[in-house]
């Protein structure tokens, strides 16, 4: 790739434009997680293709601003053009805006792409311009029309129906729950942008992005109506007799300004996380800022996507556990000859994918040996593949997408002899993680408070991990479904029955080896007290934990009784399901490791 | 008191000025938990004399907002009057706004006096009026000074200076950090009106308010010059000297606005928590809006203070000790006799008393004998005051001022028999205590995500308790200090080393019983690792925890192990200065419940 070029390009561009700096971040009009190719504008101007960064160009100068999880790749990806690696969170580094009041000389102007920022975002960053040096931004400029000569169209996949039977509600159900909701809300009606909260609350799945079922488009809802601003080539006859069947009419995808323009209601509520700036401020009538109602409605899963995620855990517990099966084949005494962290994670899509409605991955499986276990979103790639030897740890973080659910495990395997280090971050991880498992709590209980049950074994201990210890997973939609979290950082959101949420705490030592045990759990009601309602965790995945590095007598009496109790249900599951070989090795996976029993 | 007449007498000035309804709050000029009788508005308007609550009161209605921990007594004290009883955060209680918004026409205006009311809690009533029926609000007229005849003055009790052998930081020193911090907020000064804020800064002390060594006043501070807005009776030729000295000007309490209008410099920090409205709307600068630097400054205790609390904590636990002791005397097979919650509250204080440099309680005792244990906030009179039998739960929350530091330290005490609940609910409740102790934590952590390691052993029995799990302590001044604390609510204030803080879970069943046990903690390093500073808590608190209810089965292994350590760091501390017969109850009560050592 010749990033100089591009710069160059963009230089010339800004020239003209009197724009002293141009500022790429790394989301879309959607503000996903996975962006479409078309969107990648980071990547294309700076080399560097991690889910989050944010590149800034001045006229003389390069800067990408990524977080700890990046900082290795970053460093190689950047190696030989003119761009600075800014550690996000570390100390001394200077904010974009900081940067850019040194760089540049006061009252200067510089740009952003509207449409690829939320109003949340860009209002924020207009504010900290201002204040360093009286710089001002401009949204309307987007210089990759002119400058990215090959750049990808945005995605005409089409569209398909998500069957009723495993939606569990309606459309025009779903429609009218958030009218209501919009009605408490004093709203009139909203924008939607989030992809997969469009495709949650029409019941339609696509495949315009990377691992999450989804198609771009807009969503505008009023009162009485609802428009899907979608390319039309995306929509069969049957899906669009189908969408006016439940009330929601079709508008190309590029007149969505025009349909905020021609909105006639009195007031429309916009989330400014969710919304692009530039929509934002397209809106003509009185904005109701609030978080969108869908995002908590999409969380709490109704009876039918329950059943479905039971399904869907059923079916990949059984390719986890053949998987699990054929790698012990060769841990053995005799050595793992030939495979590597990407031929395992090859084996594993292929064991899911005899699943009945496989659909995909839900998200790039993270298959890491050893040292790169400690690189906390490692990718095998063919140039940083290794073979695996009947020593240490692999640690393994996938899912699938099924058309029942969405999965996301996290098992760390031991593929043969493990330092006493080893051994002891294994345990702790585990101890978080069960203690997790064992949480009541009352509903309404963020997952801030509850965070710390997965880290104060390992905060003894001086160990930390600095991720999230879980979030919430959708049902056959995004595996990072918001807005509820475990994490330090505040997340006001409350827990709820009937939500998903994951429970992975980790350690990683780098050169060393990565430990993360993850279980995706269900939310559901304990007991009811003159204390009020307390809820509970039911773990949904189903597959045995590896008791092999446990060092027995660091786990409490009530942390081996879950264990056990954890492998009795897994095997209990999934073995009518297995044949008597895997049978046999699930058994010996699930024994218990309280041996009075 | 005839609260019916000064409604009526409210009502006829309401009616001169065009009112249609005027509200009460509970705060005073100064934002301080305990109020000045001067300002006791809302107890003279509704005869409410809880330490939180709100009354409004229109043309033809009345009501009165408070939480749960004052339900009964307002109840009891509404009696006779026209006020409903509004049960904050309970289902179906309106909001003021919503109240009035019902009970007037729209688009009237009522009334608050500005002085009494932070600017963001007038700022928030504004839109929530506005919001309901357009209702406007009038901010500059006090009912009060018309229609409550006797009402107190302004206290004017003299001023003290806090010696520097227990302060550690002279008043220029602070003055010049508080500068320092303003600088790192691009503000030129700040107007000062919390007291203790001021009483620290300054290293003065007062009497003026009830328990709190606090004495009323303003501090208004600019880059080369601080002046101190009070009433100069308050003020000896040598602390007027003194103030001198430390670059300190002086002016009379009353003209604070007209110090604001003479305030030359480019900006002002204002933290709107802090300062009341009417101050607010009487800056005439640019006003940075932010918490007070002092706020954290204040609670990073530095060695002279620390070792302050160290010596007030030795004294506070002799008393303790004293009185425990004299109260098992009493307590044994023979029944207690004449003591009741009153008398058993006086003797404690008169221990305490005995101490050097006692200066007062920082708080009234809560003696709460059985059913009254599970009145959170309880506090003995002699309508209320029961005799203490040889059975059940004392819950006792006491603590003192000293010259040298404050103490606040609850025991739960077992008078004789307890039932099975009793035993059960008091070892869940130190499970909870004892795991904060334990807990190890990163530097910045905050109290919401520390919280539940209090509340996991009971949320797992359906119990919960609905405040906070601790609070800062200050340095010979409030005994609630904040920003930090324990609590489920988010409070971001991170926990560093130095700050105190207490750790109080408790549980309250309506009733039966009430049982809290806390002790005042200090945070100190534990370790630095590659994963950052890790930090602890250490027991400041020196007095035995009643270890006759536990059920020693409950108890992990590392919550035994604490609890005789604790004992022992008690028993080694206290010993030397109590006499033979103390020393022999002493080594009984802090005697190793784990049988093994």
């Amino acid at each position: 790739m010749d990033i100089n070029q591009r710069l160059t390009d963009l230089r010339e561009l800004m020239r003209r434009e009197h724009l002293a700096a141009f500022i790429f971040p790394s989301t879309d009009p959607h503000q996903g997680e996975y962006v479409p190719d078309h969107w990648k504008g980071r990547e294309f101007i700076s080399g560097f293709n991690g889910s989050a960064g944010t590149a800034v160009v001045t006229m003389t100068s390069a800067a990408l601003w990524t977080d700890s999880r990046y900082f290795l790749a970053a460093e190689e990806q950047l190696k030989g053009t003119e761009y600075q690696l800014m550690k996000l969170k570390m100390e001394g580094t200077p904010t974009i805006a900081e940067w850019l009041g040194r760089e540049l000389t006061s009252s200067t102007e510089v740009g952003i792409d509207g449409w690829c920022s939320s109003a949340n975002e860009v209002k924020t960053l207009i504010a900290d311009l201002r204040k360093h040096g009286g710089i001002t931004l401009r949204t309307n400029l987007d210089p990759l029309k002119q400058i990215w000569r090959d750049r990808p169209a945005i995605p005409e996949n089409p569209v398909e129906i998500y069957p009723i039977e495993y939606a569990g509600e309606s459309c025009h159900e779903k429609l009218g729950r958030i009218r209501q909701a919009l009605r408490e809300k004093h709203a009139d009606g909203m924008l939607m942008a989030a992809l997969d909260d469009i495709a949650w609350t029409l019941n339609l799945r696509g495949t315009d992005v990377h691992c999450n079922p989804l198609f771009v488009s807009y969503l505008l809802i009023s009162t009485k109506s609802a428009t899907l601003y979608i390319n039309k080539v995306k929509l069969s006859p049957e899906v669009i007799a189908y969408l006016k069947a439940e009330g929601v009419g079709v508008e190309p995808y590029e007149d969505v300004r025009k349909g905020l323009a021609d909105y006639f209601e009195y007031n429309i509520l916009i989330d400014p996380d969710e919304i692009n700036y530039t929509l934002y401020k397209s809106v003509t009538r009185e904005i109701v800022e609030e978080e969108s109602p869908v995002k908590r409605m999409k969380t709490v899963k109704n009876e039918r996507e329950i059943a479905g995620f039971r399904s869907a855990m059923l079916k990949d517990g059984i390719a986890m556990v053949k998987f699990l099966k054929w790698l012990s084949g060769y841990s053995g005494k005799d050595g793992i000859s030939g495979i590597s962290e990407i031929s395992a994670s090859d084996k594993l899509e292929a064991f899911r994918a005899e699943q009945p409605l496989y659909r995909g991955l839900s998200f790039d499986t993270i298959a890491g040996y050893q040292a790169h276990g400690a690189i906390v979103h490692y990718e095998a790639t063919p140039e940083t593949d290794i073979p695996l030897k009947p020593e240490g740890f692999l640690l393994l973080d996938s899912g699938a997408q099924y058309l029942d659910g969405t999965t996301d495990i996290t098992r760390t395997i031991a593929l043969g002899p493990l330092t006493e280090e080893q051994k002891r971050v294994y345990t702790l991880v585990l101890k978080g993680h069960i203690q997790i498992e064992l949480c009541k709590f009352p509903a309404g209980a963020s997952g801030t408070q509850i965070d710390i049950l997965a880290r104060q074994a390992l905060w003894r201990e001086g160990l930390n991990y600095l991720h999230g210890t879980g979030h919430g997973v959708g049902t056959y939609l995004n595996v990072h479904e918001g807005p509820h979290q475990f994490r330090m950082e505040w997340k006001p959101a409350p827990l709820v029955a009937g939500m998903t949420i994951t429970d992975e705490p980790g350690i990683y030592l780098a050169g060393k080896f990565g430990v993360r045990i993850e279980n995706t759990l269900l939310i559901t009601p304990y007991k009811e007290t003159e204390f009020g309602q307390f809820l509970q965790f039911e773990p949904l995945t189903l597959c045995p934990i590896d008791t092999s590095p446990i060092l027995r007598e660091l786990l409490l009496p009530e942390e081996a009784e879950w264990l056990d109790r954890y492998h009795q249900l897994v095997y209990n599951t999934l073995a009518p399901y297995l044949d008597a070989e895997e049978v046999a090795w699930l058994r010996e996976a699930c024994s218990p490791i309280r041996k009075e029993i």
